[in-house]
């Protein structure tokens, strides 16, 4: 990881007495997270995830991601729920940083998923922008067209270091894009970042669904497009219309799409290929060769870009077309 | 951590499988341990600690570690347990590693340790001791006074970079030391290495020891000197006898000291502090500065050496020497 920040017992212990949630039994810093130190937390009362929130996360969005994980519990996501403290605060502060509690989440992400497991997810999904109808806090998508173009604009004069010729593959895709991007989906709260390793599963059975730190509003069908790119690919580069098909199938079962959204499937998967390609490559050329944590490959999201170009229509993904 | 091993869940649920211990629940790996990979796996047996031994910890030392927590377990001492597999076997393999799967320790360790808590560690240390007496295997101790000549030869000529005068200081310490280090004390299994982040409490109880990896065969009153400098020093580095005084009280209501072993108690814990200040001017000199893991300061054990120079008799660490 990144960054972490030590937290001492007796720090911990007052800490945790806020909550009224009994003796600390054991405390281990978990080496998973790139934004934010992360503890694995047992009281006499239950398992615990303690989140300090490091640098790269805005404090002033955390009441929308901490109420945001709170509604979706409450409204039946298994997600990770914030506690509250004996004065009802879910945010609080350790070791000089802002903290907070949440419950812990059986299941272990899966690295190789098959089909059952992207319907599973695909139907978590849906449910996910049901159930987030009636939050009340909102957060634009900062990583939405708006700011790719202010992404790219801190890197385009570097982005052929990634690889030669990257810098106009963006700027082409991005003169081709804005212009078609579509208008007035229907939209909502989004999870924004639903790849593999935010998915638990225990067995073949979905268990929950974690990181709401890139959640906000946005339209609904591009969260599906990040899904695509994130689950459906093998790693040949591949596209596995089995899993597309699979991960529609189980959304569908819980929000039908509308023909506006399936008519641009195609353009808000490039769009989101071009979003994980852009951050990808910003990370590539800031990370020092000797961080521990290794930047993805940005490349992977160009061959995955490519991939959507040749798309002409949501059938491609699997999508029955409605006659 | 310094290395990291990524493991998968179906290779961990086989991994698993093998010891019979149901079904894997979660999964996280843990951000301490500099030497190894740590994973904390709840299955729906227990919580167990996984541990994949990196290339720091030679493997031929493994069933001496793996065999010696285990009769330590058997003997009554709070230390991990190996889990031993269908076949009766400690050690495995996993992700390419040599890989053990423990029982799971409760209890965190002291920020600031008190007097009580320096007994406690006494009395386990010296419970240690007695328990490893019938231990079939040995182990050379491979940071003993060979070793630091050994060692100090690495980095002789690059030790003023860690502070100028070091290499005097260190060459002259060694001149000293070896002539008069002490021959046929009372010698058996020891932990060497036990500073506070390796002893865990549930509030003030002491409720168990961990991390092996530096055991031994070396003296006992070697193991009480180390300990001598691990827990009671404050951060201003001036020696808290009140603390030594119940260290060395918690060890004596298990095992009495010989008059040989007071005798010399200025000695070796002058040893104890060369052996840190060795290793940790080493690390200091052999870390990348972009390391995630920052190597503890070398000269704090410059510090506890120049004091324990100045001792007289074992009197002064508050132990009450027998008419």
């Amino acid at each position: 990881m990144a960054v972490y920040t030590e937290v001492a017992d007796d720090e911990l212990a007052r800490f945790i007495d806020r909550y009224g949630l009994g003796e600390v039994i054991s405390c281990k810093g978990i080496a998973e997270g790139v934004e934010n130190t992360n503890y694995l937390v047992h009281t006499t009362q239950g398992r615990f995830i303690l989140t300090l929130y490091e640098k790269r996360v805005r404090r002033e969005d955390l009441p929308f991601f901490l109420g945001l994980m709170e509604h979706l519990a409450n409204a039946g996501i298994t997600c990770p729920t914030p506690v509250r403290d004996r004065n009802g605060e879910m945010l609080n502060e350790l070791a000089g940083r802002p903290a907070a509690l949440v419950t812990f989440l059986d299941g272990m992400w899966i690295r190789r998923p098959r089909p059952e497991h992207c319907q599973a997810v695909g139907a978590a999904l849906a449910k996910l922008h049901l159930a987030g109808r009636d939050f009340a806090l909102t957060r634009e998508n900062a990583l939405g067209p708006k700011g790719w173009v202010e992404l790219f604009s801190r890197f385009e004069d570097r982005a052929d270091e990634v690889c030669p010729g990257l810098t106009d593959d963006i700027r082409r895709e991005l003169d081709e894009l804005l212009p078609i991007w579509p208008k007035g989906l229907p939209a909502g709260i989004i999870h924004a970042d639903l790849f593999p390793d935010n998915v638990f599963f225990r067995g073949d059975q979905l268990s929950g669904l974690i990181d709401f730190y890139f959640a906000c509003n946005d339209y609904f069908a591009y969260d599906i497009a990040i899904c695509l790119n994130a689950w459906c690919f093998e790693q040949d580069y591949s596209f596995n219309i089995t899993k597309s098909r699979a991960l529609l199938k189980g959304y569908e079962q819980e929000r039908v799409l509308e023909p506006s959204e399936r008519e641009v499937l195609p353009i808000l998967a490039r769009g989101a290929a071009l979003r994980f390609l852009l951050t990808r490559a910003y990370d590539w050329l800031h990370t020092s060769q000797s961080a521990l944590v290794k930047p993805h490959n940005p490349l992977e999201y160009l061959r995955r870009l490519r991939f959507h170009r040749t798309v002409r229509s949501a059938s491609e993904y699997g999508l029955e077309t409605v006659a």
